[in-house]
């Protein structure tokens, strides 16, 4: 999860006030069909992902339980460091305030329902402007929320997760769990304890925490165990305040290694893991998994999808991607269907994401100006995880992969194998087994013919 | 910690029989002076390491313990994976014989004691060649450590750590500890118990594990649990052998986070703080970092060393570098005095690195083909090292950035910040804290200051 | 192009020799038939390529070209920098022997017609052994070439291209035409004019320069404009030998990035090309492209096979891929159907490589030690590319990107646009058409669009 | 060159208006001193710049020609993708007014003039505001260049150069001179031949052209060659108008490999010079190389100069760093003091950058909200690179790498090294040469010897 953008330039503003737009948001644009023998230009439409559709035993929207999210597709501006806001929205006034908030949440929620996904996300500050104060700003935000109740009520909407953005307010430059004063940790805390809140009441299923700037610029004016520590004791307040509100969503820990600061502390799924054990709150916490940032962190795609699924500790995905050869997160739209595959495989092998989903992190490259890549964006990706989700079931349900790794840890299931496996060995009986057994086998790790069974599903 | 590498070519094999080396092997070279006023082109001597001078409260020897690796230094041939064998030492006759072996356990002695260091590290398989089985393996193992003994004693040296080459021999192709088949892991195991217990009798202060193959190449082929739980039992194992044994050096494991496979499950150090943690294993290891293997890892030169030491578990250090715009392991000898001070600064932070030191993880470069550079490149970086402590001393001394540092976090001394620091703070607190107080106040994270404080001092 | 391993171990040598190997070599394999219905493990046979069926106009092997290559797939022993020997071939005795030398190649042309590739590529020093000086070394080279007249007589295979290995003998280290030393530029010399003629006596297509050491170290030692230009005038010679023996195979440089050295002068195809220029070399040379070599230059996967054909120097391609998250030459078997996509349908769009072709620069990986896994690495391999035709093939023959591109660009076809296109446009002519004109409108870059597009051929 | 920030947060809107500042902007801080005693923590004066020392030849101001740059220190807010401003500057009123545009530029005055440098830059876009159409917007420029006219007498400030921001107005998302739309190019062109009458009229004596989005984001929409050709057109037309309005700064082109776009087609120091040299633009042009833009591109951090300068094609350096382990552009400030003396090494090896100069294209971090950080930062990167001039001029005086790298080439001074440097060998001679001479004696690199004898002036 990312990227707070910048409001837009005055003369967006003009130009948005001028429309005065409340109607319909998206006027030429039905709600997206499934026309499997549509044509190459004809990208607003489904050609794989078909809803109600059941594969491997469950329909296609409960496993891959898509969701937009609020902020890259209805704050995104296309404003980058090096440019000015390129995307105007006809909704968008420019302005700060709660007509402009409440009309954009309108235009959401068509947008969301066009699509045809039943998740979204948000940050607190997406949807709703900060006040003078904290009393102000979380009275905007519990306005806002009002609505968002109401349209989730009309719609049959749900929220697949909310979160709160502890970077993007210059109070948090520093940090917000991990900032070296105890005021602004404070402060995110507060922030923190209405996002639950207001989670709760929009039935979230889950809670993220992306520790935007918990992290060091330099490590020469940083005490880096202090920080954890707080950072630690920050989680900790949030356990007790979800226990205390009984909220029941699972708390989610997102992973990324650097950017904006030039280390993150959540480098990457295993070092996240590591954080919660030391810290004691693994019980708490699962992850949620980007694979942009799995390959800023110098892992493969699906590397810490996997991880952490292998750890009992996948929550949910930001399923997007970025390109390999950029050393900055660019969320795009995951468009490779090999990479889906992989994925879908690891989802598909525990039994679904439930209570998480697949959350498009994605925004729209600031040059894709029309309203209608909004949509061509999200189908395109939607597609690729459909025929994802249909490759890893064929693979799973004719069993080639898993019977082949099965049978490669073999001998870990009897003798010298199971006694190591069950942490029973010691080093006196592996020698006497070598000097006995002498030299093993040497047995191929076949690569190749793991690759090309792969393509024979992809 | 890193390559093994090949035998040398035929060539050399005649080259070195015929020069039947054995008296003095580095004939022109004097043991290296102190020489502080010496000309630029004098880099056989030192100019700022003096072995007895008093730094900060102890002599430079007792910070720094520099310590030189047999693998590079005495078994490195100059291939690498486009081109044969550059360096031919006089001492080899380019064989596996025990005659070999000894010949150039000696050479190496005469090569420690010229060049001035106290300690020395190796693995198993490059001191001794590998026998017809594991009892004769074994055997020349002894052999061979029985002179290692005598010239230890007739020369003062003292073994700074022994660690198992686990794999260089093709058996360990697909992993050692987390290999697929329990024959080849039960190996691993066996060659481990009698490396445990040569390195006692040894009188090894460490012990260090670095799991060369452990780690993926595919992730299709691999059951990534399996194997890291293969490998926290195979951990156990040697910690209980250790205790049975008597063995009281400190266990180190040596992060890496890829080559020669795709993924190494020791990534970097917060990945194996986590990995010994969920294990149980964290109170039986601390960790060797290789700055060279962190900065493989995306993280800067001294990151490793400061987060391993923030959680108490920094053991020892493999002082090299590689060049950051490089993607593999380059093992260069560390030659920035300013990388050298950030680590120097964390080690008399701590108040020194024993039992662990500084070892010279490094190679020449293939193309640094005379004997001399072998010397030459060992005084260029102690020389660099010395820099860095002389540098951190002061740095510390004069308390500087010490007391800045403290400065930027004394809110959490008392009030709420206190309460967050001790992990007694609820989010209710906290908001009311806002509520009252407000907006917190900017504070410049001065980044700049910092460096240009630095600079002060290197 | 890479990797020259070395010699195989003592035991490798006792087993090879034991064998005696002469006959059939590749026992148990047929030659690999066309079976579009094989089930998932039947990696022995193509599923989608088919030599002689036609696409877009001429047959499969007629565009894809596929050509082995022999110092991988015959010299690979599996040695890598941290461990020693897995690929244990019957045929090899492990010697340097032109016995072993000339059996090998008969194992190759088996291996190569089993297979049912059409080319084949090797290095001077890949096929025969080096002698104890030039005359004896180029008897032996002369001695395996007639054998390779021969084979090639007898099987119907081509050389797609010879090339000389500058890179492995130790005489290289500091570089072959870019070496400090003359004496070792003219033995570079005198080792292509040999390698011409021998390439120029099989028939090659091709004749290809990889600078495998040509580059530095350390900038500090090195004069980097002088290399440049010994460089150059290196390739006039060799320009000038060419046409005087009356060779008319098409020379090729080939660009990579780093590895061995940290800058390999080569960089990537816009460096070469630019370095071509501006030595008056571009008349006489194109480039052979390997992807492998473009990631590790920071590009993505197809980036230099576009860019070297949008200037006409795209000649031919090694055809393989890396891990992206690799910071080295993997040289692993490209199997990623989208990446051959975008590889062919630029060949399609340039009508195809002749005089060039696909030639697999790959290694099975040293984990890969059966023998079957030699085929199943290039049969999965050709099989990716076969598929990457056809979609590329349907792609343009659809036309809809094509067209899309091109109305893009439309405006340069008229008024302004023609004359800045046709470089008859002035700065005050700008100004006053915008004056006149305006700001101009926004056009989106539609990116994702195009990527769904894709995804529609892949 | 980079970062066009946004326009500030409404809050500092009326923060700034309410201050109303426009008496001394800088009120605390007096100008910059030298004072080579200073203590550690007296960032606010200089240790090593001096301006008026004469070092090896030339004053120290003359080597250095430091320039301060408008836009990252004038127009930078400290937003970024994931933050909202975090500079407040008393003097803007954050809007896009004349008067607070003048106001600006009058503080930036006062701050070259306190910081004691020579040369400023600028962007056409940074000084002036735009307006409603061309004609509005250059007589906006037009009066804010009046005002920098009167300062630039009033103050002795010169101009190093300046630029036209081609790449943060929307219009540009596509591309300027590579943009699709020759309705856009136009613009640009319109824009540049203003750029180049301002800055010939402030006296520029250079002007840059960095292709902020020339460049690709896929190359599945765009047409490379046509793209290059219509920018190497733009080149031509600027190369025109030059001369019609006899300006006589020189042309500098800027390279950088991605950022904003995956792909920015000027990638490294040779991809431009090929392209300058293929387009027949190589004697109108020279590179303004910035490091930052060097290491993004795979390369060490002095290459890019090192290269430039050894084509003879090095006109200026932007003289800021970046983290080697972070993959995007983050402007730092210099302070790496062996960074700094390598380049310096090169630049006396030229004799020096004029008309070029060391211009600051750095940005206080986001954090670093003092506005003693502006100057802090500054001091400490002048120190750097007045400690890199003295190094390397030392260096250079005593002549010890000089003189070893003439001694490594010698053999090109004579026999068949002089006739292949001149380019008069050819392959018989060379073969000729070696059967008579054999094989050529190894000569170590010494790279370890040349990294120790650099520590010596360091």
């Amino acid at each position: 999860m990312s990227s707070f953008a910048p409001a837009s330039s005055k003369k967006a503003k003009k130009r948005a006030a001028a429309d005065g737009v409340d109607g319909e948001f998206f006027p030429g644009i039905e709600k997206i069909q499934y026309k499997p023998d549509a044509g190459p230009e004809d990208v607003l439409c489904f050609k794989h992902y078909n809803a109600s559709e059941v594969v491997y035993g469950k329909s296609m929207e409960d496993w891959l339980r898509f969701s937009v999210c609020f902020w890259h597709t209805f704050r995104g501006t296309g404003a980058d460091p090096f440019g000015f806001p390129t995307l105007h929205r006809p909704w968008e006034d420019g302005s700060d305030s709660m007509e402009n908030a409440k009309r954009r949440l309108k235009a959401a929620f068509e947008f969301f329902t066009k699509l045809g996904v039943n998740y979204w996300t948000f940050h607190d500050r997406d949807i709703a402007p900060e006040g003078n104060d904290l009393a102000e700003t979380n009275k905007n935000l519990d306005e806002v929320v009002d609505l968002a109740v109401k349209l989730q009520e009309e719609t049959g909407m749900k929220l697949l997760w909310g979160t709160c953005n502890l970077f993007a307010n210059p109070r948090y430059m520093n940090g917000a769990a991990t900032n070296p004063d105890a005021h602004i940790v404070a402060h995110a805390a507060a922030q923190v304890k209405k996002g639950l809140e207001v989670t709760k009441r929009l039935g979230g299923r889950n809670f993220v925490f992306w520790g935007g700037r918990e992290g060091y610029h330099t490590i020469l004016n940083t005490d880096v165990l202090a920080e954890l520590s707080h950072m630690a004791n920050f989680f900790k307040m949030a356990v007790a305040h979800k226990k205390k509100i009984g909220f029941t969503g699972q708390f989610l820990l997102e992973p990324k290694p650097k950017e904006p600061t030039k280390h993150q502390y959540d480098y990457d799924a295993m070092t996240v893991i590591g954080f919660l054990k030391h810290f004691g709150l693994d019980k708490d916490f699962k992850l949620n998994i980007e694979p942009n940032h799995t390959t800023l962190a110098g892992h493969g795609y699906e590397h810490d999808v996997v991880m952490a699924s292998a750890f009992g500790m996948l929550g949910s995905i930001d399923s997007n991607t970025g390109s390999p050869d950029l050393g900055w997160d660019t969320d795009q739209f995951p468009m490779d269907v090999k990479n889906c595959t992989m994925v879908m495989k690891t989802v598909l092998e525990m039994g679904g994401l439930t209570p998480g989903g697949l959350n498009f992190d994605c925004k729209v490259r600031r040059e894709s100006t029309d309203l209608e890549d909004m949509f061509i964006s999200h189908v395109g990706a939607m597609d690729a995880f459909a025929r994802g989700l249909k490759n890893a079931a064929k693979l799973r349900q004719e069993g080639v992969l898993t019977r082949l790794v099965k049978e490669r840890y073999l001998s870990f299931s009897s003798g010298i194998g199971a006694k190591i496996a069950k942490g029973a060995a010691t080093m006196e009986e592996c020698e006497e087994y070598i000097l006995q057994k002498g030299e093993p086998k040497a047995a191929s790790g076949k690569q190749e013919k793991y690759e090309a069974i792969l393509n024979h599903y992809v």
